[in-house]
């Protein structure tokens, strides 16, 4: 068997564990690294091939989208066109069935495959979500994520006036309820008060019960730990009260890279065209042959 | 749309939860259902159309396989050589591949469909195995069953000499270690001391932490309530202590039944063949369009 051959895309946060993923996968080898620009590679780069253009990296089996979730669906047409497989962790919830309705005629054009929302929300936990339904399709089920670092939330903060650095906590209160934590390092010469009523009056924050505290130093207090319990109780047949719940505590852009490896392993057992996470078999997303992966799982 | 016609087959504690899974999924209606004779129906089947030969049932697409699990085999041949689309909870995990292997090539020939092991172990654990695996290759999944009643264990107490009636319950003991605890209700005239070592020396309990306890009413102590707790701490690319559980407290024959039917549902969109549960995607064990689906979940 050849290795996958694969692009890491990006490489801020979930790149740099991209790479991690790839190189400890028995199965695949890492092409290279592309990045916008080639000044200021960090130290850790300098025995990795990086280029400005994928198509410098010889043949490339599957690109792993470590861009910011919006640039994904433009950089996935790109390498979509050449022919190469793409996987990504966009994570706007209410673009996804969008993105995969762009992608797949591309996709199926140049007989590619792309995986979309491979994440672990949307992505793993979209999975659970549907495990949840099959085994009680009747009930509620709960997503409460957290306690960690919101990275959406934390960007809309940093971008209020006044805001030097921000860190913006999802803190779960359970039935999918959450509080926002924000702990904000502000310039010289803004009003606490101002600060903090921009922030709650923020469409991100406005519907959450939202405490801001400020601190002497941000960075001081960033840890990339997360976590989400899903909880489902409901009907199976005529039968009430079945109780299911899935809980993870995890270094959050390392099982991003993990689950956007493994889903890029998935890329070249698929018919060409895109998926989500709860379209692929969950087979295809492991190494090794279908008969030692059945006796050892099922 | 047309429903989708379900036979059940065999009419022990799944098959009774299986009609009632069949009659409240939106999209499946009830064909009938299929029992080695017509005598002794019991009252609740009085308007259910009973058969001893499915081909009396008129079209069925998917027969429900709720035998005792060795005559799954032989039953799924007979479906699959009518092009009748089956689903098991065969539960021997140690045959799993080896029925796979059987059913392959005779579903392919009549162009119907297997589902194979589909209940909850193997079945949706199964899934939960293979999906924490791709979220961290590296590591132990430990799966914790209990506390509930175990099948086989307490078929292989009844069949000891001296026993009138039994229940064998598994406890959790946590790292997939699991204590037996045995009620036995026995005969008259037979030493409680033999019987105990008996069922202590029987290949189903020598290896795990076994107390015998005789009690004057087995049946007063049933109830079917199960659970499992699976837990994985590994290692996402290079990232350690990534903690991943899943846990549920569920009725056991209805939550085999449902998932049965979940899997019933995923007959109609798979191509021939037979597929164990991690070969599905999960997309195809629900009920609706792939649009509302992944605009729901993902």
């Amino acid at each position: 068997m050849k290795n996958i051959r694969i692009a890491v895309v990006g490489y801020g946060n979930i790149g740099r564990y991209a790479i991690e993923a790839v190189t400890t996968a028995p199965d695949c080898e890492l092409a290279g690294v592309v990045r916008r620009s080639l000044e200021n590679l960090p130290e850790e780069l300098k025995n990795v091939q990086v280029v400005t253009d994928i198509r410098q990296l010889g043949h490339v089996d599957v690109a792993l989208l470590c861009t910011p979730t919006r640039a994904v669906p433009e950089y996935a047409q790109q390498m979509l066109a050449l022919g190469i497989n793409t996987v990504d962790s966009y994570d706007i919830h209410t673009g996804i069935w969008n993105l995969k309705q762009t992608l797949t005629p591309l996709a199926q054009q140049h007989k590619a495959v792309a995986v979309i929302a491979a994440g672990w929300d949307p992505g793993t936990d979209s999975i659970v979500r549907a495990l949840m339904l099959a085994m009680a399709p009747k009930g509620i089920t709960y997503t409460n994520f957290g306690p960690g670092m919101s990275m959406g939330h934390t960007v809309a903060v940093k971008a209020i006036k006044g805001v030097k650095s921000a860190l913006s906590m999802t803190i779960p209160l359970g039935t999918g309820v959450h509080r926002r934590m924000v702990y904000v390092e502000k310039e010289n010469g803004f009003e606490e008060n101002q600060i903090e009523q921009a922030i709650k009056s923020d469409p991100y924050f406005v519907n959450d019960e939202t405490h801001v505290l400020f601190v002497p130093d941000v960075d001081a207090l960033i840890d990339r730990g997360h976590g989400v319990n899903m909880m489902r109780k409901g009907v199976s047949g005529m039968t009430q009260n079945q109780l299911l719940s899935f809980e993870m505590r995890i270094n959050n852009p390392a099982l991003t890279a993990q689950v956007m490896l493994s889903a890029a392993r998935a890329t070249t057992k698929l018919m060409p065209g895109a998926y989500t996470m709860i379209e692929i078999p969950l087979i295809d997303l492991l190494p090794g042959n279908t008969e030692d992966i059945i006796k050892q799982l099922v």
